[in-house]
């Protein structure tokens, strides 16, 4: 790890776009001397920096949530840190804080980065990048506003040892679900059955998906929530309950939308079982972080919500980071400490 | 047309089960005595009798709604017609009434067949087969439901001319809407455009299909009423607008789904545009049906909700009529005069 040089800033940059998931060779680390800062700026010091599944749609071309990052600037990212200069009159020295402040050491932002303070001081700041952020927002806000589960109902999860996908099946289970979830290999599924609490576990990479479903879902799957597409939301989909509803969250299984991949129709199985499938994406509800996050704290703190980090060390980590969670390397929320 | 002899019932009976779409072939007629009236049933002539896409379906071996109608009986239909004979205390001689009464001339039932009493008396009782039963009801109730269509929003409908397209088309209209339909030639388009009051129709046999669609919605589809899947979906959800909902309320493009059909995966247009996708059947709406009516006959006296119908004439028609419907030879709601 290389040690930050005083007035001096080292930023993780995007130089190419990746014609699929973003590469090590994508990115390249440079170093720029830090200006003063101008009326309404921030300065934040990075502690802990994001990596995310949907890093892939930013850095795509088009047709994404948000447009692409430019070629020559910093990659976008959510960090957590501290404000180390002020000369905004809504942040002072000091203040923890979450935002848009991407892979770099020291941001200079105004004051529209900042996402919101963090107010859980108890707990570890990195926490804010995951169970107390956008994975943990996303599990509560998506399986309740769009999952709409009911207690005895049964809750498919893919994903389910994963940052988001670990805790839906907590939380669909202290909301009185079945909970049964997907996950690839034995250590995962141990997680899922272990530390995460759901009633089966079934390793998608063990085969016979379609028969494991239908054992452990036997009156049919009431809430599916799709962190993956693919193989296994093909096997999922016939299997839905009448009037189920699926949360689509994540494609995680599929590699690339160019060309624009096949898989079963899902019209017929969306029509026989009066079902509803929905995306979500956790910038649209912004009014209702806060209400999201002191739930998951307190269960948090009094033991009921677990999670995993997956922390690499230093900006170095940075360029192979989004392709090693799309090589299913991490176990957790995976955040870049500095 | 065969005349009706006194004393007993012609029926359409299914003789064997189709792969794909039923045809003639697989129904016979035959004629059968009526026997005594027993306590708790009721006797209706038959005046028109329902064909339906989804009839398909009934006949499919499982996987549907319903169960599939028995070999060697007779053939599951809608059917409007009078009481003539009553041993049930909630029916007497000369009510109109809609009903599970099959294809044939003369149905016996107990009443948990008869769906509703046609009250709507000043117009003709074919409408309750069409624009005031099934076809109608489910345009009202799966847009309003389902596509939550607002003023100024875009509404894209497909099968546009067709007995359900064609008044979910002029019930956006009503609402507000701007209305886009797709439909297959000419003449159909020119239907649109002028009878249904589309704003503007699109001919998909004619090619450049998305071309068309981004010309005549230039701001997105917000809801998409969806009777046909296949390849007029796939041009549709790329252009799904934010926030846009999509009615799945039939699959007339798709023959057979044993091999089950693959087309463009929709999970990563739902999570873009943070879309909706959910079917829709009627019949699980019956608490809303007389509501869903009332408005429908008043529409259809103020002059405001027009429709057709492709009346076929007498039993004999009966075989060959589902298969026609999918041969796309009507032009409006089909119905079997009796």
């Amino acid at each position: 790890m290389t040690v930050r040089r005083s007035g001096m800033n080292r930023r993780v940059i995007l130089t190419s776009r990746p014609a699929g998931i973003a590469q090590a060779e994508n990115f390249a680390i440079d170093e720029l001397a830090l200006e003063p800062l101008r009326e309404g700026e921030v300065r934040i010091r990075n502690r802990f920096l994001s990596v995310d599944p949907a890093m892939r749609g930013w850095i795509a071309d088009a047709g994404n949530y948000a447009d692409p990052v430019p070629i020559g600037r910093v990659m976008r990212s959510l960090a957590v840190g501290e404000v180390v200069e002020s000369r905004s009159r809504d942040w002072s020295e000091g203040d923890r804080v979450l935002g848009w402040f991407g892979w770099q050491e020291i941001a200079t932002v105004t004051a529209d980065a900042v996402v919101r303070r963090v107010v859980q001081t108890d707990l570890s700041p990195s926490l804010a990048l995951g169970v107390l952020g956008i994975n943990g927002v996303t599990a509560l806000l998506a399986l309740t506003m769009i999952g709409e589960p009911k207690a005895g109902e049964t809750l498919l999860v893919s994903t389910a040892a994963g940052s988001v996908g670990s805790a839906v099946g907590q939380i669909g289970r202290l909301l009185g679900c079945r909970t049964v979830g997907i996950a690839g290999g034995s250590t995962k599924v141990r997680d899922c059955m272990g530390r995460f609490g759901y009633d089966a576990a079934i390793d998608y990479k063990a085969g016979k998906l379609d028969e494991a479903i239908a054992r452990e879902c036997p009156d049919g799957v009431d809430v599916y929530f799709d962190n993956t597409s693919g193989a296994v939301s093909d096997a999922v989909l016939p299997q839905l309950a009448t009037g189920a509803r699926v949360v689509v969250c994540g494609t995680a299984a599929i590699d690339r939308w160019n060309p624009w991949p096949t898989g079963p129709r899902v019209e017929r199985h969306l029509l026989v079982k009066k079902a509803r499938m929905q995306g979500f994406v956790v910038f649209d509800h912004m009014n209702r972080w806060e209400e999201a996050i002191a739930i998951l704290a307190e269960w948090i703190r009094e033991g009921k919500l677990d999670y995993s980090e997956d922390v690499l060390e230093g900006l170095e980590a940075c360029p192979d980071a989004i392709a090693g969670l799309y090589r299913g390397e991490n176990s957790g929320k995976r955040i870049i400490r500095l």
